[in-house]
């Protein structure tokens, strides 16, 4: 299958590497100020993969030219943080296929909802289905360009669904074939109330603001997540439940979520994170101004 | 003049022992629970006073015995934390004298509204003229039982307003003889939104948590006073002053006031604290169950 991957930085590479391992066609597109990566792998014609999947993953093309990417690709995964959605929208609307499906991976805060507005499809149009995860499926790091370190692949605890909803079971086919582990979900609703990031992200850096301003490191989860940080955290976390609960969703608890895909030994908001073994060694930022 | 102080914390040995070295009859009272001061100055039958005043402060009663303490005291001194107001109010009631005046020293949080509701007086009473400071006059600390140490003697940047307001200019001319550098408020409700401490306190401390609950210790001030909990203070401070002009009044920010006491060199809410000469040293607090 022709797979399209937008997107070059950590979980871009993860996904057009194991794409590519699992034998399908990949091609990668990134805007011209995300050179790094697209020239290394347009050098190398793919991706080292290193760690939990390794390999040379082939990468039939890499580079700046959307069209060159999409065109006939029957799957186009959006790999970025929230704040790439918008500009990769408006560069695939320019592009966009008849028959082609759009996969937002993460979907992060209404990234399905989000892309379909810019691409000026109506939320419920079966045109276009773009769907959405509800995390990244891999903790991964690039190390050098065009070459990325899978620390680890979740086996369970991601969610996928389709705008139209209707249309969630149908495009599941395309995406469970690489994420056998991933589940499905009642409608993007439901994907964006289970991202865990904005339960644990925030509590942890409002609360640790005057050592991020300070010039001493420290790690984000084990240092970071201390028994009061892990108080707030279970009081946002139970906002978020109340909000799923009222739309008439049931979503998992963040440490319940985090354990099923593998990062944590312990369902606690405090020692759950702090010593869980796929957050460690992850240094906090240095500046408030962070996408955290 | 006969001078009753309740409290023999670090505030009331500074406020005993200075009223004692200007030449009046004072005596002292706390609880038996707090009993380590007041047994080591009635042992010396003084105070030991050092630093910015200095010199042996006679104290004639020091002890557990609140009608000893303010029999024919024409000013009683309440020092201590806002939790003590209660307890020292509840006391009083039990002995209180007519004619008598009463300081709490500081207000804290409408310090006078409250001893005078626990004592069974309309707040508008003419029969007990409760008084309160904005701030405690010093910057002092009992380094032995029964010796004080004053950093500093508050020049400036200290409130005092009276309950009822009318008799604030006659209240004003007992504690102006050893405060003579406070200044007038225009009521009670100016001296509570004058304290400063909610506006710097609790900023520091919430954006601080994860510090504080790590085993490194870090300086209150200089280390935990970055631009970002600089800024939380200024907007903290800037809701307080809207809340002082809806009402009519006009306070001093909180950079400001603690320029004019003499504890910062910068009006300013980032270096005026983190470089304030002041405010250098003190530890930040270990857990999050604490005053601060």
């Amino acid at each position: 299958m022709k797979i399209a991957v937008l997107g070059s930085g950590n979980g871009g590479c993860a996904v057009a590497a194991e794409c590519a391992l699992q034998g399908h066609d990949v091609r990668i597109f990134d805007f011209e100020e995300f050179s790094t990566n697209i020239q290394a792998i347009e050098k190398a014609k793919g991706i080292e993969c290193s760690g939990l999947i390794s390999g040379f993953a082939p990468i039939s093309y890499a580079g700046h030219d959307i069209e060159n990417a999409v065109s006939g690709a029957k799957l186009i995964y959006v790999v970025g943080p929230s704040y790439a959605t918008v500009p990769f929208a408006r560069a695939y609307k320019k592009v966009m296929q008849k028959g082609q499906q759009v996969i937002i991976c993460p979907g992060t805060n209404g990234g399905a909802l989000i892309f379909k507005k810019e691409v000026g499809l109506d939320f419920s149009s079966p045109d276009l289905i773009v769907s959405e995860t509800s995390t990244l499926p891999y903790a991964c790091r690039v190390i050098t360009p065009g070459k990325v370190h899978i620390f680890h692949k979740l086996k369970d605890g991601v969610f996928f669904a389709s705008l139209p909803a209707s249309k969630t079971e149908a495009a599941y086919e395309l995406f469970k074939e690489i994420y056998p582990g991933s589940k499905l979900s009642k409608n993007v609703l439901q994907t964006l109330l289970q991202n865990g990031n904005n339960v644990i992200h925030p509590a942890v850096s409002l609360l640790n603001v005057g050592r991020i301003e300070s010039p001493e490191d420290f790690f984000f989860y084990e240092d970071g997540v201390t028994p009061a940080v892990g108080k707030l955290m279970k009081a946002v976390d139970k906002e978020r439940m109340a909000i799923a609960e009222a739309f008439g969703l049931t979503i998992l608890s963040e440490p319940e979520t985090g354990y099923l895909q593998g990062y944590m030994l312990e369902k606690n908001y405090h020692t759950g994170y702090s010593k869980a073994p796929g957050f460690e060694g992850i240094n906090a930022q240095t500046q408030i101004d962070n996408r955290y």
